[in-house]
This record gives C-alpha cells, sequence and structure tokens, in this order.
C-alpha cells in the first residue's frame, strides 16, 4: 500500500530523538492521519506526581512549548520549586521545572480522579493546542525495570536521572507487560485499514521501542496490518544523538553501530519490521542491513532544523510506499 | 506570675498579623520559652496539595522568608507553575507561588505516609532553621466553614481567596472540632508550669483564634495554668489591619471597633482572656474595655518595622507580668 492522502501512519516515539520525528510528520500530515504512541515504561511516581517523561516531551515538542536550550522539559521554565524543595529536605536529583509541575498536577489530579492515562494526555493535548493524536503505549502501568552489573535492578528513572547512566547495563525487564493492553487509542491506530505505515522513530530500542513493541497484542496487530514498518537509526556514527543507547549497547556485548540497532530489531521482531534507514554517515552498512531482510534508505537523519525533521518524515513516508510488507 | 527569663510563652496566630508578633516575640525570647501556635482551620487539599496556609506564613515570616511586598507568600516567589495550570484547565484561583509549592510537597508527602502535621511542621521549620517552636493547633482535621447570607455554606478559603470575602457572612462553624485534639506541642505549651503568658495575636477572632480556643479541653488548660491571657486587637481605629475581620464584624451587626473584639472575647471566655491591648488610636475604648473586666493597656499595636514588631512584643509581655490571673 502507497501512502497517500488517505493513509494514516502511527508514530512510536520514545523522548527527544523520537519526538523530533514526531514534529517532522506532524507539519506533514494531516491530524486525522497521524497517531503518536509514546512510550509510558519511563513512567513514575516522584514527589506524589504521576511523571509521563516521554508523553511529556512529545507533547511540549508538538506545541512548541519544548526547551531548545536544554533539550528537555519546557522552555522558560523557573526553577524555584526545585530551591525550595532542596532547602526543605526533598527530593531533587528529577529536576522538576516550576512550569511542568503544571503538568504532572494536572495528570496526578485526573489519575486519581478515575481518569486514563489517555483521557489525561488527550486533555493535556487539547489544551495546549496539539491536533494531532497523542497516546500512551498503555493505560496500565509498565515499568522498565534496569538490570546492572552489579545486581542491582534499577527503576528506569534512578538508573537515567538520579544516576546518570552511570551503572552497566545487563538487560531489561518491564514489569506489568504481561498484564498490560495497548490503549485505546494505540489499538485504534493499529487496526485503521488505512494505516500504512509504522513508523519507529529514532528513539532507544531497548528501553524506548521494545517496551511498546512488546505490549501484548502489538506485534500481531502489526502483522495483521498492511502496514510497513520502518525504524529510523538512532545510532549515527557509532554514537547516539542522545541518551544512553550506544553506552548500553557496549556493555550489552553490541557493537555500537546503526547495523547493530538493525540487528536488534530483526532479530526481535522477525520479518515484521520492513524497512530501516540509516544515516548517511552509515551508508557503509547499506548492504549488511539489507541481508537482514531489510528494505533500507540512506538520507540524513541528524535533525537540526525544524526543515531536517520534515525532510526526514518525508523520506521516511516516500520510504514507507515503496515496500510492500 | 511575673514574666522573667524562667518563663515560657503561648501565642496564638493566625496569619500576616499574628506572625508579626510572634517574630517580635520570637526576637526577645529564647527558643525554649516560646510555643507559637497557629491556627489550622483554614488548612484544605488544592490540586492535590495539603495546604496550611496559616503555619505557612508563621514558618516563612520567622525564617524570612517571607514576602514583604506581596504580603503573603514567599520573598523571589515566581508564577510559573500558576501559569502552566492555567493553560492546561486547572484551577488557578489560589494562588500557588512555585517556591510555596515546595513546602505543600514536602507536606503532603509527609501526611501520606503517616507523619503528623505537627511532625511535618516540625520538620520543615528545622530545615528553615526556626529555632522556636510553632506548632499546629491540632493534628487533627478541622475545617471553618463560613455561613452566609445566601445560605451557602463556604470553604474558608473558597470565601477568602476564590470569592475574596464578598459573601456576607452570617458565622461560622468548625467541623471536625468537637473530635479534635490540640496538638501535643500545644498541650505541652498549656501544660507547662512556667507558661507565664499566653498571647493571642492580632487575628481576625471568628476564624483564626476561636477555631483555636474552642478545641476540647483548651480553655480549660488554659484557666488551670497561671498564665495571663492577653488578647492584642486586630482592629485599630475601625479598621482589620489585614483581612476581613472588620467586613465580617459589620455584617454580624456588631461595631467595627477594638471595643466590640473585647466583647467578643469577654463573652465567649468569659473570664479567662485577661488583657487587652489597644492601638493609640483607639484609647478611647479603654474605659469600656476595662468595664468587661479586662485589663487594657495602650500601645503603638501599628507593626510597619521589625523594631515595632519586638517594642509590641515586649509591651504584651511587661503587660503580662502585672497581670494576676
Amino acid at each position: 500500500m502507497g501512502f497517500s492522502s488517505q493513509s494514516s501512519c502511527l508514530a512510536i516515539s520514545g523522548g527527544v530523538g523520537g519526538a523530533k520525528l514526531a514534529l517532522g510528520l506532524a507539519h506533514i500530515l494531516e491530524p486525522g492521519t497521524l497517531t503518536i504512541a509514546g512510550n509510558t515504561g519511563d513512567d513514575f511516581v516522584h514527589l506524589g506526581f504521576f511523571i509521563s517523561p516521554d508523553l511529556d516531551t512529545v507533547m511540549y515538542t508538538l506545541a512548541d512549548l519544548n526547551n531548545k536550550e536544554l533539550g528537555w522539559g519546557q522552555a522558560g521554565e523557573s526553577w524555584n520549586f526545585l530551591d525550595a524543595v532542596t532547602r526543605l529536605g526533598g527530593d531533587s536529583w528529577f529536576r522538576l521545572g516550576d512550569r511542568d509541575i503544571g503538568t504532572h498536577v494536572i495528570r496526578t489530579q485526573m489519575l486519581v480522579a478515575g481518569k486514563s492515562l489517555s483521557e489525561v494526555t488527550s486533555h493535556l493535548c487539547r489544551q495546549v493546542g496539539i491536533k494531532h493524536r497523542l497516546v500512551p503505549m498503555t493505560d496500565d502501568p509498565v515499568a522498565t525495570i534496569v538490570h546492572t552489573r552489579t545486581g542491582e535492578k534499577l527503576a528506569f528513572q534512578h538508573y537515567f536521572v538520579r544516576d546518570e547512566c552511570r551503572p552497566e547495563v545487563t538487560g531489561f525487564a518491564f514489569s506489568g507487560i504481561d498484564a498490560a493492553k495497548p490503549a485505546p487509542g494505540f489499538s485504534e491506530a493499529l487496526a485503521d485499514t488505512s494505516l500504512a505505515a509504522v513508523v519507529v522513530c529514532p528513539s532507544n530500542p531497548f528501553v524506548s521501542v521494545d517496551p511498546v513493541f512488546r505490549l501484548p497484542g502489538v506485534m500481531d496487530a502489526v502483522a495483521s496490518s498492511k502496514a510497513a514498518v520502518i525504524a529510523v537509526s538512532p545510532i549515527v556514527g557509532g554514537q547516539a544523538l542522545k541518551g544512553p543507547a550506544a553506552k548500553m549497547m557496549a556493555e550489552l556485548g553490541m557493537p555500537q553501530t546503526a547495523l547493530a540497532v538493525a540487528e536488534h530489531y530483526a532479530r526481535q521482531y522477525s520479518g515484521q519490521v520492513h524497512g530501516f534507514v540509516l544515516d548517511e554517515q552509515d551508508r557503509r552498512f547499506r548492504d549488511e542491513v539489507e541481508l537482514l531482510g531489510l528494505s533500507t534508505i540512506v538520507t540524513n537523519t541528524v535533525m537540526v532544523t525544524l526543515q531536517d525533521r520534515i525532510n526526514l518524515a518525508e523520506a521516511v513516508l516516500d520510504f514507507s510506499s515503496e515496500i510492500t510488507p
């Protein structure tokens, strides 16, 4: 199925890197034809707030509220809450900005009142003027657990923020995933007969994409669709553009290459990921990726400007049209 | 009993006005000899936060963290949380500052974890360097309810902040007070054999002082002590220096005078309030206040400078030495 104005697209996103491509897709697709499913394995409760870091990053990015200097959080952010909490002896390792807390307070209030995370996300997105559909991967609790060399098992944010990714990882678990169902909007997008492309944004394969794909029923629904499934490498020139993906790969005994990411997807989701997008810097891997059974394009995947985001989104959708799953 | 370096003092305080005199007392009394019991009838839960406005006002004032320009809240406050919550469609009528939220988050966390409000207050005060003892009037839930002309009964903060004191009041109720016990530190201060002065700070008689005095056991403990009980008029020259006390008096059919405040205390706590402090502007009421059975002094009670606060505190303690209950 080729990608046309009648086609719809489902993007799978983690945080910052994924949000960049999601923004590009949102710029070229009508609101009704793009659903973004965000990883919720990073979600946690901190200082009494329910926090969904990846959903918030995508939301702030789509609403143009994101902090371009920091690369995370909101623009025009202040830190007086954190200053006060520190003085009062509270936990300050997770840097909650004053504006950001507004999001967490509203989310927490709505969840406590019995709303689902999907309903909360929809409400928040509507309030900040987002037209496209952002959904959590699930409304059920799933917690990414990082297994480390010392045997310690860390909640994701403890690994990622508190311990600044220092612990050596040996693997990951997704607590609660077997009992979790894809969120309604995610299932609807997967069941949509016009679904022509599933775009795996350049997010961490292990802790951003795997939890989404491993939700019960997701890969079956992907297989039942006629959609081309295309992954964009988050590793460019041997480095993660953002986050600990490359460090994790080294610790897991994998080469820190885009090829290794392709191998991961090919092995984990055998035959169900059809296309792979390499950066120009990684052109040399093209043949090897294709030998894995993945169609491949080479383009610029380093998204510095908005136009970069739009160009990559267009390249990915064009690519999806060429693939017959 | 005269007030000496061996004597101890208990101050009863509401918010801003009371905190000024509490600060004056804290400047002249050793930490071990002053307990401040704060009204908690104004406490409420908002956006998921447990908020104790009067305790916070006293705490910020004693720690010199209070906002002198606004007259409430913290110095150097910012409002980005409120801005964000408003954008997200949340309640914004209660102006929660970014720094202030730190206090509410720590309090909420500790209460949810099973700590008492006394323990929370003690922790917060210690963290901001307060040496004197600030205690809530009770660890039990007591909610001041404002009865209004239309028949509507308003939670205090709805009356005070949301509706800006516009509704005409007909009376007050203190929900939960019959089952409430004075907080341990409050009871200890009342039972302290060295207690020589109970200072009723210039706070709203109806919604700041009455809930404290009406707690079961409080007036009995006051009567059993040898302390002189001295109230400072919050009405000066026919006006409340802060808050709706004068407006309430008019609506309740009382003259808006310091004399009417003295009459309220004399009638409500017959024989148990011994002394009354009038401002120079209200000197003409002196004889009438004394006819109510209250010893009286006339001094400057309008606290603009820190020295004003210290002077009034000294005058009140000197006054207490002259009274034999």
